[in-house]
């Protein structure tokens, strides 16, 4: 990774980290417990993409950070709220998060359960109240978000996980739960920052092209390290998808293809933005996310 | 209850009961499960309190239904995904709810947890995509629903109520916690009628004080029934509040004291209303919540 794409994640992730936490102070004894789980997870933190691509499609189409940094944190409070749920025993009953207990191992399963359902509500209300921008336009990011995370979309590809589980897929349906379940809010984050600019169609169709693009690749080289790395260098136990018996990119493709397929898809999200001026740090974020080590 | 009230009731179940239906079909038979588990509980009914209210607040102001039916069938949504989440094991570990195996003991816990998430985040889309009132009404509304559903409303008082199962409340802990869980949701369904229809800041006044009046003495009626009324006039066992523990109305209140609050909230809740043409419906909807049997 260069220096200028480093220092501008790291800029990025200092901006939605500051939001949120002022988002999610509270100054009411009584909801401590419940803020302090949502903030808990919220904190566990990662590479902040999802605000990231906000913000820097926002920056692309000379939007103001401001107007994009509500979105931005809406759709980090929707992840997280994702994984929270995701952790639950009911679900993957995970123990550990990025080397964190999860939270209904800190918390309770019930007030694990309520900060989730907490955070979906409360990004979309930190989404709606953006006043940076006009209400047709935080309308319009309302309805994207909604969309991106509900039944027809993040829930839905969960839901297809589920049944994932017990049947074996066929790639068609392994590309779209892969595409619902997590390319969906790839492709909110990037619409959202050019929302927050007031973008035209064109901006939009740019933005979507990239989404397009990075999201499958970024699942592609996700099950691939799942193989090729070892549990230090992508800081989670590896071989978990053949030791679960999970379908898989891998399944269908051998390690070459698989690349050859994510360099494509990394390409056409290049191509998306690369005649837009500034669209630099995207292009270069595109190759770090296929040839990232973890 | 009057003839009347009786058949406006069953009119306004009838209009969401169909516009639910609608919201609630899917024609991709990937979502088949989900949505199967997310129409099981929309399905399985009750009063429809808070639809009536938002189309009877709506009518009271002049407003066309056709403006009220997204409203109505989101904030419905909305309190079904909380029943579902409440009835989990995690939470009250229900197994019946109105006469119906719970929604996790049909379709496994997994799948009614998402369709709990899938609920909620579809009732926002829903309401978001309202197209009968202007973009501001409708992202008013959704403010309102955000805020009322979320971590400072219907989830904060849900949180409350976990911690009141280990520790007693006292009476204005109590009081916060019912207006949190229950009569957020009553008073935005109030004013997201008077939204429908356009209403002035004396309308939202007006819905406001009506929702501030029957709220509470919902909820001290429904406490008293608990001790008052037998399983098959209440269609639900009684006495489980001392059973449990439970703090309620009843912890620190007679009959005769909680009857009169109750009459007193009422008459507010009547007195809010009545000078507006038309009001006469939801003045004897408000007598029927006190007199009930149910």
């Amino acid at each position: 990774m260069t220096e200028f794409l480093k220092s501008r994640i790291a800029e990025d992730k200092a901006i939605v980290e500051a939001a949120l936490k002022e988002y999610l102070a509270y100054t009411d004894p009584g909801f401590a417990v419940l803020f302090d789980s949502m903030r808990y997870s919220v904190d566990a933190g990662g590479k902040r993409i999802r605000p990231f691509l906000v913000f820097e499609f926002c920056r692309l189409f000379g939007g103001k950070i401001e107007a994009a940094i509500p979105f931005a944190c809406a759709i980090e409070m929707i992840h997280t709220y994702s994984l929270i749920h995701d952790d639950l025993p009911c679900m993957d009953n995970d123990d550990l998060r990025r080397g964190k207990p999860t939270n209904h191992k800190v918390y309770g399963e019930a007030t694990a359960l309520l900060a989730g359902d907490a955070l979906l509500t409360y990004a979309l209300e930190t989404a709606a109240t953006n006043d940076k921008v006009s209400s047709a336009c935080t309308l319009e990011a309302v309805k994207l978000l909604t969309r991106a995370a509900g039944p027809r979309g993040m829930i839905g590809g969960q839901q297809l996980d589920l049944i994932g589980e017990k049947e074996k897929y066929q790639l068609p349906t392994l590309r779209r739960m892969q595409e619902l379940k997590t390319g969906e809010l790839i492709r909110a984050a990037c619409l959202l920052g050019v929302i927050a600019a007031c973008g035209d169609d064109a901006a939009k169709i740019a933005a979507q092209g990239y989404a397009g693009g990075i999201g499958p690749a970024f699942q592609i080289i996700d099950d691939m390290l799942d193989v090729t790395s070892d549990a230090e260098t992508l800081g989670k136990n590896v071989g978990m998808d053949a030791v679960c018996g999970k379908t898989t990119f891998m399944t269908y493709m051998t390690l070459d293809e698989a690349y050859s397929a994510a360099k494509i898809l990394t390409e056409s999200a290049v191509a998306s933005v690369k005649n837009y001026n500034k669209s630099d740090i995207l292009c270069e974020f595109a190759e770090y996310l296929l040839n990232r080590k973890n």
